[in-house]
């Protein structure tokens, strides 16, 4: 099977930059076979994708990295190139709530998500069943309200030990502690159970309900330090009538979460999300 | 053609309501065209709406509410019992912006909007053409920003003077006075340009721009004298990307902003929302 | 927990006959807790569904019926009356496709689907890991494209002796014959994976690729003799662009069937879908 | 006003595109504003939209397309390089259905379609007064369905009088004569009430209504030879349920045609609607 070079940039824009990185490719022999580019006119900012035959081009990623440095470097660009036969190692963090995990466990099996899902981390043991089905670590690591610092260092621990390159809260519950986020800042995924800026704190549903409103939606997102206000990736909704109790918001509510998360994650997978001034560029 | 009585009713929910009411009308010989129900688990409250073929009563509206009055009263009903022969008067109000307007105006002569739009007021002169194209009279009545009470009061005097049932706020921009939202209570109805209660403040897209939010919304609700906290009739969303600037936002906000009103109104003419406890019922 | 009887009525329109149904209900001390009705004037037929608090009427479903069929008699009425606690019994019916097996069995142990899951009987063995990981009997009978009877016969058997109310092929890909369609009639669910009625052919998603279409679809509706043009129960869409491969529309294609599936299954196993003329009425 | 080039190319893909375009834009020292690009795997063909600020060329949009002939033909090409200076001229035509018509004329006014309206043509006078107040010529051109050819001979003088880049039919509801179609390929647009393929005939929205799918829709296409089957520019669809008449669906249909022909219409004018086997690419 093919494999690819992806070809990730952010850089302050300016004339010439597809030029010059269209013409090394094309001096590499490269075949190009995405090509996405966004200027922000607003923040004077350039982004670009490019996904690219590997075949096609004689070296290794890290060869390319090498050659395409200086240009880099000229046009001050944030930057990364991957290769699609490296998958990246994904830790599934959940709580109780089933939906996500089990709609990302599917996926994976039907081949939607490019990954390897390395280990599922929960403050309870419910899931651990359905995870090891698939044939998936799981880990139980309760956490003790009163001091929560043991679990989480043994959560780190756990992160490291799978080597994971990406963390998926699919409604974990905890609110990670500054270190782990900063770690592995831009590469902890969030669902939220709302349609963010509305209703960010608890039971989201039961105060859309109370409100009234006729939409309830999900939000996933990068998470930051400041609570709920991280990069926006995906958001979708789903329509609530007078007619729909609680329980049916909660369980329209489930559809949107997984669905939202799902394609947050895959496109974040094929390094379709470029993030920038705390806002995303999505490439989909 | 036909016209048609419309029984709306809202009253604490209890054994025997539906056989009552129905059996009433079934009575008089009543033949009922649309039946819609709802029980109110949460709050105990229970809704209806039934639209009778008014030919197959042999009475006048006012003689069948002085028949339906004491079973009205016997349950606590909240009711209103209208004649599709009587149409509403409706006094639109608007200021620079003329999609809604537009819209409105359109649908009118398009027989979407059962009612009669008995006059335009504006705090401005722009719209006053398109609006006597369709001949119907043009208020223009300056806001004065250091005191807006002569204003009102006038506004106040044309509304009267309309004989107005109800009044749409179609991107009107000012505030309207508490007195006006009493006097009116549960028949203005604003269009949002928000997906309420996210960004409730001004500028609500440059707001989701800034927050790089992927859907923006628009809502369209009953004014009370609590600012953007009435009663939600409906809302919708339009898809946004990085790709769409701040104008581009503008633009899809006005489709929503003035589809939403559009059904909003519309739903509100055919009596099919009920209100309660700063909620709506609507039998769409 | 409380249970519900739930009363389901398609009769000829004419007057009266919410009176001496709600009358009726009433007088047996009967607590209505939904109540949707539906005159199709085309047809002049009405449709009614009431879901009673089964406790607030002193006896069974049984006796309840019997006290019922002569008004059922004088309006000539098609009618069922259903107990809550006699969960429905489904047999689902799969191919080697695994994304509308996989969404079910997931809401049925999210309690969203409110049967019990008698068999899963596929013509492939590929399924029989995740179905027996949830206690589920499965069966495998293979299909002899040159003699399909006895395998169609075993299926029969199959279903009678899981006393099932109710099949769901879940992309069984095989045509039922027409003996097994008329046994069930009414009762067995299909997921059609087009926007029917177009492309109504094999190989859907790449039909709607060559034509270059903006939306794909899928349609659930029940079975009858004449292929793919059964009663339709619920359709939806997912917005495509040339971006998209066919695998793209295939994956697609895989969250809307899925969704059109479990809400379609949803309603029918809630007393919600009546059929008339080929048609649906959906309480929804 | 800043003014913009629009260079749009369909080709055969092989390297080196975008690296030799993107230098010689580059070289003339042109700032790319929007970038597009799509690689169709299937058919091998590359397509391609860029945006360049005028100002930052020093050239007019003639110097530059002899500068960029070359390039072009070693590439094998279609291409076009626009001016927006230079508006597209559209000419409407309609027939009795204002709702399309009422649609553009306010977008156009609103600044969301950057074109001058050269003419309305019609076979009936009814949309003439609304034309006439938006100060657009109109030209009543009743069709003789005995012999069609002297009406169609004027619609074409006209048409060409009026210098049109663009036919829009904005429910015309009289087939174009090949003739017209093919001096106008790729040029007219028309707005089919359904959704294509499904209901192709006469009266979609009353087949749609029989078959009771519970999704109406509209599709915008460019017309060519074969009626109904042009290569389809955007489609869109509206929930529908039994509760609707087939006047509903009428209605619903009415604001998802104007909604779908709106967003097709302001992409061709910006050039963002390429034309492949049939099938576009549309960079929206």
């Amino acid at each position: 099977m093919s494999h690819y070079y992806r070809l990730v940039v952010s850089c302050p824009d300016q004339r010439g930059i597809v030029s010059r990185v269209s013409s090394f490719i094309a001096g590499q022999g490269g075949s190009i076979t995405e090509a996405s580019q966004h200027s922000d006119l607003e923040s004077g900012r350039f982004f670009m994708r490019y996904v690219i035959l590997a075949d096609s081009i004689g070296m290794s990623a890290e060869t390319l990295r090498d050659a395409f440095a200086p240009i880099a470097d000229e046009f001050e660009m944030d930057w990364a190139l991957t290769d699609t036969r490296r998958r990246r190692r994904v830790v599934l963090m959940v709580s109780r709530e089933s939906h996500c995990l089990v709609d990302l466990l599917y996926r994976w099996t039907a081949d939607e998500l490019d990954c390897d899902i390395a280990a599922v981390i929960s403050n309870h043991d419910d899931m651990r069943s359905i995870t090891e089905w698939h044939g998936i670590p799981y880990h139980h690591v309760p956490v003790d309200p009163a001091d929560k610092a043991p679990a989480f260092a043994e959560v780190q621990r756990l992160v490291d030990e799978a080597r994971a390159d990406c963390i998926v809260l699919a409604r974990y519950m905890q609110i990670l502690p500054p270190s782990l986020c900063e770690r592995y800042a831009g590469r902890v995924i969030n669902i939220h159970h709302s349609f963010l800026p509305s209703f960010a704190g608890a039971k989201p549903y039961h105060q859309a309900y109370r409100r009234g409103v006729k939409l309830i939606g999900a939000t996933c997102h990068y998470v930051t330090e400041d609570l709920d206000a991280g990069p926006i990736i995906e958001q979708d909704i789903h329509r609530v009538s007078h007619c729909h109790t609680p329980n049916d918001l909660v369980r329209f509510g489930r559809d949107v979460e997984k669905a939202v998360l799902a394609r947050g994650l895959r496109w974040h997978l094929e390094d379709r999300v470029l993030v920038h001034d705390n806002k995303t560029v999505v490439f989909a």
